[in-house]
């Protein structure tokens, strides 16, 4: 087979460590398609939406720790994906997207398809390039996908004119990007002890990003010899919990509550994330930080950055002693009668099983797992990070790619599944052992809430109509059916538990829509 | 009720016409959900997906020659909605996007939804406007709406912040924006004329946008005079066409067949659209333009401007004598046996009730509509205008909405059909007579032909797998029940003739699939 750029592109992915492409393409992308079915080291997964290719980077990034590949249609088809990418951004996830473009001469033409790309791009983007040389092709994808690896870490887009990706180039071998690993500012981390020691039980530590067990236990060190008080992102990338694990609070979600629950603070040293500030402005809190405005901060390292050899150089700083698990607290027994957000939680918790990844996408429904995930046995947990819903599905896609032998379960707000439902069909497809939770409350229940926050007045009709998802009320179950995946309906919390624990003797995808 | 910016912006829309609102708001929005309870004359429809949201809008102005609004949340709501809209850009629809921003003190500090909204909506919108102060919202509100009327008509996109939409405002009314008719340039119509007269018939009339009777008529006189050769554009934003309704060749979609189509022409007249010019560019034809490099172009009007002024003048120029319905060509027989795309086609043609609206997003599937669709009663065909697949069930809510006496028919691909779904729900909603008919030919039967065209090597496993959507299939009246539609499947053209005869003795939503 005569070699072309979109072959020899695709080759030095794989040299990088590429192994896998989420792929939706179109005619612009014909040249990428042919070449997978020849670069055998990276896996094609078709997805029906681009939403769900882009989510599905965004999980087996946060897993894997390295980019997945995109495949994506020009302009409109990358539109498709960016909400998506959004939260990947937030995340700091490595991903690269491909996007096909049309012939470089063929640009000009203002054909149908065209647009801005690069316009685009560049809202989610850390990088975004254009490629208009075969020659160039190669070389371009490996800058993409050293540059998605960072640190710090992040989304990279990789816009390729379509003859740029026919055309014929010489084949050669390709020397993969060196991967980097970060290292922390001797400096800054002084500083930050110096800080901390004198803060004392008023000195705070704010943790971000992708949470292992190494940054959460120099992070328990740093809070047992100081008793500083630590604190996690509200919407973390990916956080290790349960039990053994070292838990912190995590920082409220209405700004009035995360200001009062940092409100003493006298330093606040921060790893892997920044500043935080609100997640929306308020009229009666019109403040976006969250922090003391006497509260100085020192950052460590952040998003997209490993936060463990920062915070592990500041425990040693310190002088802390190895870390000590802290006295197992169990979880409370079985729950029974109507499902609400605890009782779900609490069932879910009871019945995770080791090393599962959880994606938290329940927005209001998942208040629940917040309280008792924590005592569930060892996992990690992939939250919203950017706002943008219809992430839980997707991310789970990639996740059980990224993850073959760890249970999946994606605990799924029905409003915000119905963004990118189309990813239960490459569950179902690439038999993927996912066990969607459908939270189904049938209504934006957080809007419902916020509109209470807004107005002194009861809503009207016209708005209630606006966050309720009923009149008809949507069937998950038939709604996975429709994609091949089997599913059922339970209306307590027996009616869950038992549903889980048929899954434990099953594997594959399944939905469980639970009425709440 | 006190008045704040959202509420005055509302009513300014209201005073120029609008009457819909399509909406999929957020916390940034609930000023705006809010005060859609109190300005009555605006109707809010809920979609459970912002492309749905905005492809309703296009729908909408399509038939109903007006902006509707969109309600969407942020950036990362409205890149949800930008393929519908570049659909809609390439139509010339009027569509007005109002997107919630946070308030403006909150911007600087980066919150997690923030993000550079101008970027992202620039490349769809004709007018991009951001609005940070609540005394000039509703004069911007009002400059958006006259925008996106133009002549010439299009995509104007509001950017709200949230502080703008609640800071209290006194009420006042408002001046609507005047309503401007296109009038052609008469230099430009004298010089068609002359061009014409002079090519006899190897003259060209090119004809897009939308497409009534009037401009089709004043077309048919000129051919009539001269022997002129019409064309209309291969995806036109709105067509009249059936019994009565002079019908012309389209411009066919590869760029060698539609180059050859034109091969002869000594002059192009261009009335509604731009010069021709090819859908993709391919390695065996690396030319964007269609028309013959010494053929000449005059064009009496462009995208989003009536082409009927700039034609009846021509006519009128040319001494043409009035118009004189052609003899009507009989539909065939009914047909038996399997569907495929020609059977299907002949099928519907030989139901579709007089003055129905069809849309059109059937890719190859739609070929037979093509060849007898000219041959059904009068009515209106939507086609895809930018090639974002997933516009025809968001069209079929909007098109149902601007005209709620007239039945609409969504002949839809299932590949295209599934980037919109979300759209049945909204269907069963609002309970609007939308049938449905889903075309399941269980691939991406287009690009399976581009594979074809691109390789003379049969395609691989991996390209194959990714354009087939089977292992699973769908089941579409499943996922239709999922969201309130009642479904049925047909299997040849006796099971849809029938499920299509139960349609006229019913109304609502309706989904058939068609196996094919």
């Amino acid at each position: 087979m005569n070699c072309n750029g979109a072959r020899l592109a695709l080759r030095a992915a794989e040299a990088a460590g590429v192994e896998v492409c989420f792929a939706n393409p179109g005619t612009t992308e014909m040249e990428w398609v042919t070449a997978l079915d020849e670069v055998t080291g990276i896996r094609a997964v078709l997805c029906l939406f681009e939403g769900v290719a882009t989510g599905a980077a965004d999980g087996y990034g946060r897993i894997a720790g390295k980019p997945a590949l995109t495949l994506l249609h020009l302009g409109p088809g990358f539109a498709n994906g960016i909400a998506n990418l959004h939260n990947a951004r937030r995340a700091g996830t490595p991903v690269v997207n491909l996007i096909g473009d049309h012939a470089t001469w063929h640009l000009a033409a203002d054909a149908p398809l065209t647009s801005d790309i690069e316009s685009l791009a560049a809202p989610v983007s850390k990088l975004v390039l254009r490629t208009d040389d075969a020659q160039k092709l190669s070389h371009d994808m490996t800058t993409a996908i050293a540059g998605a690896k960072g640190p710090p870490s992040g989304v990279a887009s990789l816009i390729v004119a379509q003859d740029a990706a026919w055309t014929p180039v010489d084949d050669k071998p390709h020397a993969p990007p060196q991967n980097i690993r970060f290292s922390p500012d001797h400096a800054a981390v002084a500083r930050a002890a110096e800080q901390l020691e004198r803060a004392g039980d008023r000195g705070g530590l704010l943790l971000g990003g992708v949470l292992g067990r190494e940054s959460l236990e120099a992070a328990a060190r740093i809070a047992a010899k100081l008793g500083s008080r630590v604190v996690v992102d509200t919407f973390l990338p990916r956080l290790r919990e349960g039990r053994g694990v070292p838990a912190f609070a995590g920082l409220p979600y209405f700004p009035e509550q995360a200001a009062e629950a940092l409100s003493d603070l006298k330093t606040l040293v921060i790893a892997g994330t920044r500043p935080p500030v609100a997640f929306f402005g308020y009229r009666h809190m019109a403040k976006s930080t969250l922090a003391p405005d006497d509260c100085p901060s020192e950052v460590l390292s952040g998003l997209g950055s490993d936060s463990a050899p920062g915070l592990v150089a500041l425990a040693d700083a310190l002088g802390a002693d190895a870390y000590v698990p802290a006295a197992e607290i169990p979880l409370p027994p079985a729950p029974n009668g109507d499902l609400d957000a605890m009782s779900l939680g609490l069932t879910l918790a009871r019945w995770l099983p080791e090393n599962a990844i959880l994606i938290n996408e329940a927005a209001t429904s998942g208040l629940g797992w917040g309280v008792h995930g924590r005592a569930a046995a060892p996992h990690d947990v992939l939250n919203l990070t950017g706002g943008a819903i219809g992430q839980g599905i997707p991310n789970a896609v990639g996740a059980a790619i990224a993850a073959p032998q760890r249970r999946v379960v994606a605990l799924q707000a029905d409003g915000s599944g119905m963004y990118t439902l189309q990813g239960l069909w490459t569950l179902a497809r690439e038999a993927l052992d996912v066990t969607v939770i459908v939270c189904a409350n049938r209504a934006y229940r957080i809007l419902q809430a916020e509109l209470g926050r807004s107005s002194s007045t009861p809503p009207g009709p016209v708005a209630l109509g606006l966050t309720e998802l009923s009149g008809p009320h949507l069937e998950w179950t038939r709604l996975a059916e429709g994609m091949g995946v089997p599913a059922c309906q339970v209306a307590g919390c027996e009616d869950l538990r038992n549903a889980l624990e048929l899954r434990s003797q099953s594997s594959g995808p399944y939905l469980i829509e639970a009425l709440l």
